[in-house]
C-alpha cells in the first residue's frame, strides 16, 4: 500500500458534455491527458465504450502498465451510490440507471477502481490544486449543461451517508417553478444553468425580441447556448444581458441560501458557464450582501474555479489518493 | 481542566418564547431546571435580566457556588458569532444587534462561558441524548416561532467558518414569495413556522372561510396560533387541516432540497411544532419521496425529537463539555 501510495492515478471525468481521462501524478501534476465528447444522447453504452477508449489510448500512449497505477478513479455526472459504485441516476447522462461503472473498469482493468460524482470530484480538485487550496469549509458550483455541487468540510470531501451528497443545483428555489429532470420542481438548475440560460435566451428571440443573437447563430435559433449568450452580451446585446442578469439573480438566491445555511468561507464557481466571470457573478454577489444574513455575508469569497476542464480529474485523483492511503494506514 | 470536566454546567435556552435555566451534570442528567418567559417584545435589557434573574434562582435554589461549575453554557435564538460571543441579529428577538451576550454572563459570575445558537444546541442535545444518537450526519429543524436549524456532521456540530451555520428556516423555497424578518425573500420560515401557520389560519377565517377555529379562540381571531389550528384539525376541521397541509408541503419541499444537498441520515423536527407529529410529518415525508432524489430519499429518516424543551439546555451543556475537553486536551 504504501508502495502504490507513489504510483500514478489514471482519472477519468464523464461529463454531460466531455470525457476528460488523464495519468495524474501523487503530486497533482497531470502527465498525460485524452479529451473526447461525450455525446450523451447516444446512450450508456456508447458513451461507457467512449469512456474505455479513452483509458485505453491513454495507457498505450504513456506506455504505462495498468498494475503500475496506484487505481483508476473515475468522477461520473450523476447521483452516486458509494459502496456499490453505481451511478444510479443521471438528469444530464439519459438512460442511465444503476449502471456498476466502477466494477465493470474494476474487471476490465483489474486495479483497485473508485467512483465519484463529478462536482463532488471538481470541488476536491479545487481544494487541493486550486481556488480553494488551503480553505477549511467551501462549496463548488459548477454551471454547465446542469448545476453540480461539491461540499468540502473541514478539509475533506463531505459525501453524506449514501455518498449522493452535494446535489445543490437540485434543490427548490422557486416552489411554482418549472418540473426539473430530477423530478423536483423550480430546482436552481432549471433557473441558473447554462441551459436554463440558452432556453430564456431562444424563448425571448422567438417572442420576437430584439437581438444580435440571431445574427450570431446565423438566424439558427435553436443553435444559442450560453456561450453565445455570453458572445452577445459582451458586445453589448440588451437581451443577453438580461438573461445573464435573471440567471445570475436566481444564482444569487441559491448562495444565500448556502451562506445561510453552511456560513462558507468561500464558494467556488466553475463549469462552463464560470468563463462569464464577473458578469455572472457580481450580480450574483449583490443579491448576497442584500439578503443572507450579514455575518456569514462578509465571511464568503465567492470566486471562480481556476482548474478549468481539469478540475474532475484532479480531485478524482486526489479521492483515490486519500482512499488508498486512509486504507494503507487502516 | 481534568478536575473542571466532571463539574456540572449552567445550561440557559433563551427562546424566542421561553427561557430555560439548568444545571447538567457531565452525564448528561438535568439536576434542576427553571422556566421563564422571553416576553421577547419587552427589548433585549429586559430579556436579558430575565435570563441572569433565572441564573440566579438555580444558583441560590441549588446551593451550587460559581466556582463550582464547569462552565456557563447559553443556546440562544439568533445569530451568534462564535468568537466574539455576541448574538449579531435574531428575527425572534426584538431589538436584538450586536450584543455581547457571553461576556455580560462571564463577567457577573466570573465563569468560563460559551455562547450558540439555540438549534444548533438543540441538534447536538438530540445528537447526544436523544433522537440522533448514535447518528453520524443529522439535521435538526426547530418549528416554532421561527425555524432553526443544526447541522451535526461527522457526529460533530458543523458551525461553519464564523459559527453562524445552519439558518435553515432562512432558505429560499419561493422566489417570488413573502419578504421575511431577515431580509431575505421566501424564506421557508415564511411559509412554515408555527408563526406561519397561525398567519394563514387568520388570513383564511377573516376572509369569511368557516371553522371552527372561531369557537375555539372564543372569537377573537387574532388569538389563534398554531396550536389552536392543530387543536381544530385534530377535531376535523377542514380549513384546520388544510392550513398545516400546507406548511407540512413547504416543509417537505425544503427537506427535498436537505436530503438533496446534505444525505443525511436522519432529519429531526422539533419546536412547538413537532407535537403535530405525522399530522405534519406524513405530507411532508410524502413530498421527500415523490421529488428528491431515490438514494438519499430511501437513507434518510425523517423523525420527531424527544427531548423537548430540554434539547436547547443539553446540547449546550454538551458544546460545554466539548470544548472544555478540547481546550484540556490542547
Amino acid at each position: 500500500m504504501q508502495r502504490s501510495k507513489r504510483l500514478p492515478v489514471l482519472a477519468i471525468d464523464v461529463g454531460g458534455t466531455k470525457i476528460v481521462a488523464a495519468i495524474i501524478s501523487n503530486r497533482g501534476q497531470v502527465v498525460a491527458r485524452e479529451h473526447n465528447l461525450t455525446l450523451a444522447n447516444q446512450g450508456p453504452q456508447s458513451v461507457i465504450n467512449r469512456m474505455l477508449s479513452a483509458i485505453d489510448r491513454l495507457i498505450s500512449s504513456t506506455g504505462i502498465d495498468p498494475s503500475r497505477l496506484n487505481s483508476i478513479s473515475i468522477a461520473a455526472a450523476g447521483a452516486i451510490d458509494f459502496d456499490s459504485g453505481l451511478v444510479t441516476l443521471s438528469p444530464n447522462l439519459p438512460g442511465w440507471r444503476d449502471i456498476p461503472l466502477r466494477d465493470m473498469v474494476r474487471e476490465k482493468y483489474g486495479v483497485n477502481t473508485f467512483l465519484i460524482n463529478d462536482a463532488s470530484a471538481a470541488a476536491l480538485g479545487e481544494h487541493r490544486f486550486g481556488a480553494g487550496r488551503g480553505v477549511k469549509n467551501l462549496i463548488l458550483l459548477t454551471l454547465g449543461t446542469g448545476i453540480g455541487g461539491g461540499i468540502i468540510i473541514d478539509g475533506n470531501l463531505y459525501s453524506g451517508v449514501s455518498g449522493s451528497a452535494g446535489e445543490i443545483g437540485h434543490m427548490t428555489v422557486d416552489v411554482n417553478g418549472p418540473r426539473c429532470n430530477c423530478g423536483n420542481i423550480g430546482c436552481l438548475e432549471m433557473l441558473a444553468s447554462g441551459t436554463a440560460v440558452a432556453r430564456e435566451a431562444i424563448r425571448r428571440v422567438r417572442q420576437g425580441e430584439r437581438s444580435s443573437l440571431i445574427e450570431i447563430v446565423g438566424g439558427e435559433i435553436e443553435s444559442i447556448t450560453a456561450e453565445t449568450v455570453e458572445v452577445a452580451a459582451r458586445g453589448g446585446d440588451t437581451l443577453a444581458l438580461a438573461v445573464i442578469l435573471q440567471a445570475a439573480h436566481y444564482l444569487g438566491v441559491g448562495m444565500v441560501s448556502l451562506v445561510n445555511i453552511f456560513n462558507p468561507e468561500m464558494i467556488i464557481v466553475g463549469g462552463g458557464m464560470a468563463k462569464m466571470g464577473d458578469l455572472l457573478l457580481d450580480p450574483a454577489r449583490q443579491v448576497v450582501t442584500e439578503r443572507a444574513f450579514q455575518l456569514p455575508a462578509q465571511a464568503v469569497s465567492i470566486v471562480t474555479a481556476q482548474l478549468g476542464d481539469d478540475a474532475g480529474v484532479l480531485g478524482a485523483a486526489a479521492f483515490a489518493f486519500q482512499q488508498v492511503s486512509e486504507q494503507g494506514a487502516g
